[in-house]
């Protein structure tokens, strides 16, 4: 394969240290080395222990194409009912589409995780990212998780190597973190991905952490809608990858444990790693929000959302900063599950350029020139009823046909 | 708006003359003239008139925001049960999101040209495309149909300059035709579009006609097939615009005519106008004509070939000509109906690349090689069922989104 080309390379956000780090929440250790996996030789092994059996829960990819490792972290969980004392996790090889040598291959990850840190083999959960379609080089990984366990610490070091160690393509490292007001607790979450950036070296993994307690039953309540706010609201292309895996863990796992009060902070910590994955999608130069509001119901809300997210032509027009309501609108009449649009209202950051279904007056290059913040909003209101929904998606420009065209055999 | 940048315009492809262009049908007459409608003073009023009245049978777009001349038209084909005498169409306003005014306007169109021609207002056909939400200068085009008529004419000329007079962003001009073999009789169509170029300026319109007999009846069983096997097998986004407008037509109108024989030529003649829509796909460089077999039903065929074909993985793969048979399989993957895909069998221009469930050996530069030509074939079979369907779709490359973003305020 060719090296990629760098033309279009739009610059990085600006990121701030979050006020909590992974590393910093009490009863986890992490570590993060090199394990020559990948052929740049980065870090590719990746590993996190809790002090005690975590609570955890998990939202694995759909594909019918799942991942080994995707397989036997959702029957571990099962197992255990949700609990882990261990993740762990390789990069530069998706261990997926290997059928049974990958299965066993991720079934000795966690066997040699389990036998270093002193656990049964269900308590460890496996994640995989990187080529499709390779053996797994399970030696190497196995040498690199005896290398991760020595290397294990709490703290910035240990976060930002855990870190390094699950990125494949990403431009910029993601994670996010907050102490939860008035409690000595914290959320923390780490992620990797830049949208689905491709099968062959794609994948979102996430996860995010408290040291809060929590029952995994509650975990598992949660999840859904933590996901529905932040990772399953990001759209930056229609795949969906073999290997995705949303984990949430309490370093105080707890069966009683009532429930979670700092949901809103789960959401918002995973929420920001949402918009990072958004920002990184694959050359994106901005992250546009897509709130559908007035919609029959909430499920309506998001189906158009969705839809007008996952419009090429809609992406480019952010690309271009062109307030193309035309575009936006005409998409809305694209979902049959609409319904009646005559009194669709669209507003692009702020103004109104569709009213109650004609055209607005409006200044374009004023609403143009807004439209190149790294933030953009769009919404569309059916004054219809009140089903909502906001979708995150990234723009598509030169650089995302660069990146997934150039990269060839 | 700034004019287009033309860095990345790819090479049209070779076109031969068709066997028969529309205007050598027998029955009909054709005519585009310029009436000021476009900026660039090109010709944007085309008109049709049959001799006789002709059966007409339509499809329109779903698009819940229908565009005036749309709805007038269905109406009139509902009134007079598939027969219209004319087709007037302008280029260059799509009189789409127009309001009242805007239904007026497609009215007047009608009038004058019934007018003209001599005919009830329901006997015309009216088709508009161009820029959506700005006022249509009826004036202007009432003028040009007037011209129009004294331009009618048959033959070569007269199919050419109807054909451009309809055009808007088409890189190249769209006919194909075909003597029936055994028959004094022919097909022969014209169509604009370059895939959902966009809804400023979009819009598929697409007119076929047949000397031969049929009755409203026989055209209206038959071109729900034909669109299926054409126009509605072409992906280029997913987006769909206000006015997209296909009609199929005889200029022997009769209703005692029984099943149309012929078919095999109006599907064959429409599929080849679809092919030079994929073709002209916004920088396209070549049309994928993505395959599906063995799945349990033809729907489920369907809903995974269009999958595959919306992905913009997928379709910048193709446009680097690159076998990544990760993001085609795990695509695939993405469909839930899909069901079980242990056996999926995935081949790229005859060469397997994925075999029952798992990546297969072959030469990689050797097919990436055959990927270069202007029409490749991808086929998944899912060894399940005799369920099949195919649709094409263009490839993804720096042209798309050139066209699509740099066209700005």
């Amino acid at each position: 394969m060719t090296a990629r080309n760098d033309r279009f390379r739009p610059p990085a956000p600006k990121l701030e240290r979050p006020e909590l780090l992974l590393g910093e929440l009490s009863g986890l250790r992490l570590s993060g080395v090199a394990a020559g996996i990948k052929p740049s030789g980065n870090p590719d092994v990746a590993l996190l222990v809790g002090d005690a059996p975590m609570a955890v829960a998990g939202v694995f990819t759909q594909n019918a194409f799942a991942a080994a490792p995707v397989v036997v972290s959702r029957e571990h969980l099962e197992r255990t009912r949700g609990y882990a004392v261990a993740v762990v996790i390789n990069s530069g090889n998706a261990n997926a589409c290997t059928g049974p040598t990958g299965e066993r291959a991720a079934r000795a990850m966690c066997r040699e995780t389990a036998r270093l840190v002193g656990c049964a083999d269900e308590e460890v959960i496996v994640c995989s990212t990187g080529v499709i379609g390779q053996k797994l080089d399970v030696d190497r990984v196995i040498e690199g998780i005896g290398l991760a366990q020595r290397s294990l610490a709490d703290g910035e070091e240990a976060s930002r190597a855990f870190l390094a160690a699950i990125q494949t393509t990403d431009a910029f490292p993601k994670e996010a973190g907050r102490r939860l007001p008035g409690s000595a607790f914290g959320v923390a979450g780490v992620c990797k991905g830049a949208g689905m950036i491709e099968p062959n070296m794609a994948t979102l993994l996430a996860f995010v952490a408290t040291d809060a307690p929590a029952s995994p039953e509650a975990l598992r309540r949660a999840i859904g809608r933590v996901a529905d706010r932040s990772f399953h609201a990001v759209h930056v292309d229609s795949h969906a990858s073999t290997n995705d895996t949303f984990l949430m863990m309490s370093t105080r796992g707890n069966a009683k444990a009532g429930d979670i009060g700092y949901e809103g902070a789960l959401s918002a910590v995973a929420r920001r790693l949402a918009w990072l994955v958004a920002r990184d999608g694959e050359g994106a130069t901005k992250v546009t929000t897509l709130e559908v509001r007035g919609a029959p119901s909430d499920e309506i809300a998001r189906i158009i959302a969705r839809r007008v997210a996952t419009s090429a032509l809609v992406r480019t027009a952010l690309f271009g900063a062109d307030p193309n309501w035309g575009r936006f609108v005409s998409q809305v009449g694209n979902v049959p599950e609409a319904g009646d649009l005559s009194d669709l209202t669209c507003s692009v950051q702020g103004t109104v350029v569709f009213e109650r279904g004609g055209p607005a007056k409006f200044d374009r290059s004023a609403v143009s020139e807004r439209m190149r913040a790294e933030d953009v909003r769009i919404m569309f209101d059916l004054a219809r009823g009140s089903g909502a929904a906001q979708v995150m998606t990234s723009d598509l420009g030169y650089r995302y046909v660069e990146v997934n065209a150039e990269y060839t055999t």
